[in-house]
């Protein structure tokens, strides 16, 4: 199996480096990276991990800053990220983190190491079949925090 | 008839169950199921439904957070949805809940009940023919909450 | 000449009946009729209607609700039918009514069917040739409600 | 070279009108009009002039009310006129006028005379090269209003 | 290795040339240039230099007005850069600046040209390879102002 993982140099943190330890710890996939300048680069980079290094999912890392023009910049983004996955059929795992999510530089860098850890094993039950994951729908799941839980009736 | 069900971890309540029983107590077809982390990764995941595993419909039912991000990563979902459909000329019918359509969890919960039972109703009318909800035509009808019925002049 | 007509069961008034009364009184075109739930539902029925039933043309009837998820669902089904329109080369009429057009349920009821008309006979005059609505450009002409007519200087 | 121009009834000026005496005075191109009930309809018109009527470049020209609502539908028919010119490798230049852009009908009257002139002067240039525009590069030119011209540092 | 470069003549400053220079400065690359009026004609633009001129990778230069219909406006035309690197599996550079980032005109011109320069920079790096840039992953860098750095913890 092999998981492309793509990043910025835009972001504050170094986000692939979690997801590449996440996966290294858990499987023995092999990781091709793919550093790009910002988010908006990130689709087609998936596009070319998955053409032409045959990666079998992607893991798309990025940030974005806090004002709407880069709201907009990350909607952008994401409609690439998901025309991709429809034009391959294989996932992409987004890790975007807002700026905007916590008030501290120590909150985001949290919120980006687990958000990245999460996904990359998100990535790896994928791999493993579509009903992998069976086990927690509707369980209220959350990545770059604590999960909210399944509602109770 | 097969019939892709696509889930996620992240909704709090297993929407899937719901749309399942329903289309047992209906029909004889066969149920094909994908769980995905988040509604963004639903697109591909139908796609692979209807294209791997030849399902002839498909319903995607995810929830959304109330933040005005929520509806923007809805957003993407959703046009990714519409892009599966066009490229494989099969309905998906999209079973998406707002976390802020109610206050309470348990009308959350009510709302995803109802929604995913009466689009799986949907989805078996659709399998049927293209006049088959031609009766229900302009009748106001609603999923998650009572129909508001046809306007009266 | 055959004419697709996509409606839904979410609308409160029955908007096919005012199109296919205007496009019957007005030619012998074939109508195919495809009644879907929602207006999400109505981009791949156009497309199916045009590829498997021949339709020369569509009209795409629906009732958006009145709050802003409504507009932006109203969006991505805009959006979809956009893209069906380019995948075939075939026009599709798109006539939407938004609940917040009107106070009173009655001049929704009107607004429905003077749109569905009006469009029905664009329809028709689509079909006849490119230059066939050239007599009007410009006019301000008005689906819904009254014409606003060429700006005088 | 062929130029293809449509237009449409809603609009309350006859735009098509202006660009074509400006392509008429300034060159012997054939020109192939096209008029849809409104801007919606105008993608799909350039993509048939495009690819039915051989049009070496096309200039769709519309006008957009003043609600949010319109803006939405301007948004819709842009993003469909991007999808045919990535389809077709040719250029749709976009004459829109937006009803708020002024206050008097007579400033409306004035822009969309104007942006449409300008626009078609800018179709001749694009028919004859890459560079043809390169001397104007970075001059601040406006299509519409006057030009804003050059930051001088 | 051959790069597109892609302006308009709506922007108020010559941000070509400073993307030339910094091309030519640190590189023998081939460069094609091709100007459009506005930055709603750079997609298929960059898409013509990639496809007929057999660019490796483009840069899309453009400037944007300060005004809500102008961002829609760059939300498309970037959502038309995102299509063409998705049907192409070429990188395009992004340099859009809006007129709103800076209060005074000299200041848009640094932030233009600062941009540029940065951004044809990333061009040849990401000619060199996936992991050129991956010294800088996580690192903050910014385009048009000063890096923001990595966070620290």
């Amino acid at each position: 199996m092999r998981i492309g993982i793509a990043d910025t140099t835009f972001a504050r943190v170094d986000m692939a480096k979690f997801a590449i330890d996440a996966i290294k710890k858990n499987s023995d996939a092999k990781i091709v990276r793919y550093t790009v300048p910002g988010f908006k680069d990130l689709p087609v980079a998936c596009k070319k991990l998955i053409e032409e290094d045959k990666c079998d999912i992607a893991i798309a890392l990025g940030m974005a800053g806090p004002k709407p023009i880069d709201k907009q910049c990350a909607h952008e983004a994401s409609l690439g990220l998901q025309n991709v996955q429809l034009m391959t059929n294989k996932h992409i795992l987004e890790v975007f983190v807002h700026m905007d999510e916590a008030k501290k530089e120590k909150e985001i860098y949290e919120i980006a190491k687990n958000r990245a850890e999460k996904h990359a094993l998100n990535a790896l039950a994928l791999l493993k079949g579509k009903t992998e994951l069976t086990r927690y729908a509707g369980m209220g799941r959350r990545q770059g925090k604590e999960d909210e839980g399944q509602i109770k009736v």
